[in-house]
């Protein structure tokens, strides 16, 4: 039931209208293998850093069971490093630095040890990378999941779509979706993308929830109401680990399952947005993730006898 | 179980995306009747029109159990007029035109036969006119509803802090909440609302659902995800309408049947914005909603085993 994760693990420095996290640990693998980690071992990681990333913060990962085999650490280069600074709402933010460094000329390897996972996920990456992944695999995953983003749209818009017609879930947010379809209704742009290659779609729209789509159905998972969103940073990636986490768990991709999924999902994610970075997800204890379980059951479950 | 509903009965002329609506029947007392004479006779209408409100709107009502003993008809006046364009992502609207007339000096006046209506929905309107409701009723309801707007807020806000006082519960918009309570976060603005006289609090969020709090608990009910939002108009009204008329029907206002009635309340809205105006509303079928209601317990209910 392995599951290999592809993305970045970098720095980031983060500034919200709470305070500011310093220079701390990114990166989209990195969130997603510390939620994934909470249901799956091994979690096959692929990534690259440069010598100046923390061994404590590799100790940790493998300590979790997140295997590094695939994670090259170049010498004399620096890690992906990006700066950002959140508005009031906390639902827009401003890029201040993005330095590529190591990530400029990645090319990932996949180790003999990674091959025969069950589960691929393709954190958001050029798609050049993201198809070399899949290149890579001698046996086809059962699900492979993907994410990206509106820049890879603009700058490599053919290449992603191959990489879509690979993939079976597809994970983006609203103005995204908006984007890839070219329809602004969220339901028409489903059915379009759709079309293109993913049998599921999620489409994220942040503290609004999640929408899950397959053929005619859906589904809607609520973001949990906080009293304070601390820091969003990695959110969406912590929601993407604890989905396909729990899928790996159970090894039930059925869209039944992919339901419970989501509000895992959710609910890893509701603990990410309580501190800066990951350090709120380093600490989450199983008990606290069945009680905040148990919130999203009284959060939207209701009983309903036809009128 | 009669219901009593306090608002305006208007002429409503809109532009959105799709198209130009002509001069139609709006106002938040019209949308509320339509919605909730689907589940409670009598409904009880407290407004005022000119006389240049058509006599067959009055007759539809009449035969779908609407009393309008309330509604005063002012000769030689005219009726309230709205007209506004919506943008391009319909959560966002210009007023072109806004004519008070037979609105600018309203008394409102509850008839003897009205006397004695266990459930109560003051509609936006100006908080001195929703208090002297209040105080015509010989005997309190079972449960007072308030809507309101920033508006009132903004003019009136003493009178709307004593109204706030005899209501059971209050609801607006997401930014209307943040106005009242001076908190962005909108579980911090809830806990604040709570304190200042309603027991319970809905937060509507458009496209994005509504929020239900009460003491420590809250619930979330999404918007049944549209091909396409033809018209937004009325439907926080007819949402409010299909939620109170659920209340009055089963006579039973605790928290879990509070559940059920924004359920209700979102199937109605998701209807009304079908169509322009109440077309779409005064064609809805049990079948239909019944229908619907299925889909929202597809929408959101999930299994879970703790993990």
């Amino acid at each position: 039931m392995a599951l290999t994760v592809v993305g970045t693990m970098a720095f980031d420095e983060i500034e919200t209208p709470f305070g500011k996290s310093g220079k701390i640990i990114g990166g989209s693998a990195t969130y997603i293998a510390w939620a994934a980690s909470n249901f799956v071992q091994p979690v096959n990681q692929v990534s690259v850093v440069g010598e100046d990333f923390p061994q404590a913060e590799l100790d940790a990962l493998t300590a979790r069971g997140v295997a590094l085999d695939g994670v090259q650490v170049k010498k004399g280069e620096k890690s992906f490093y990006w700066s950002g600074k959140y508005h009031m709402d906390m639902n827009t933010r401003d890029s201040l630095v993005t330095d590529l460094n190591v990530l400029a000329d990645f090319n990932p390897v996949i180790p003999e040890s990674y091959q025969g996972s069950e589960f691929l996920i393709l954190g958001n990456l050029t798609p050049q990378v993201q198809m070399s992944v899949i290149d890579q695999l001698t046996v086809r995953p059962k699900l492979i999941v993907m994410d990206t983003m509106n820049f890879w749209m603009e700058v490599a818009m053919e290449d992603l779509l191959k990489v879509l017609k690979k993939v079976d879930l597809l994970m983006v947010n609203d103005s995204e979706a908006r984007q890839l379809s070219g329809e602004y209704s969220l339901v028409k742009a489903a059915k379009k993308i759709l079309t293109m290659g993913p049998r599921y779609l999620i489409i994220k729209k942040g503290e609004h929830g999640a929408l899950l789509f397959h053929e005619n159905h859906v589904f809607f998972a609520p973001a949990m109401p906080l009293d304070e969103v601390y820091d969003p940073t990695g959110a969406g990636d912590t929601f993407a680990g604890g989905f396909i986490g729990y899928l790996a768990k159970t090894r039930d991709i059925s869209f039944e399952n992919m339901k419970t999924a989501i509000i895992v999902g959710s609910a890893m994610a509701s603990f990410c947005v309580e501190k800066f970075g990951t350090s709120r997800l380093t600490e989450v204890t199983h008990e606290e993730l069945n009680a905040r379980l148990e919130q999203f059951v009284q959060l939207v479950n209701f009983d309903i006898d036809l009128v």
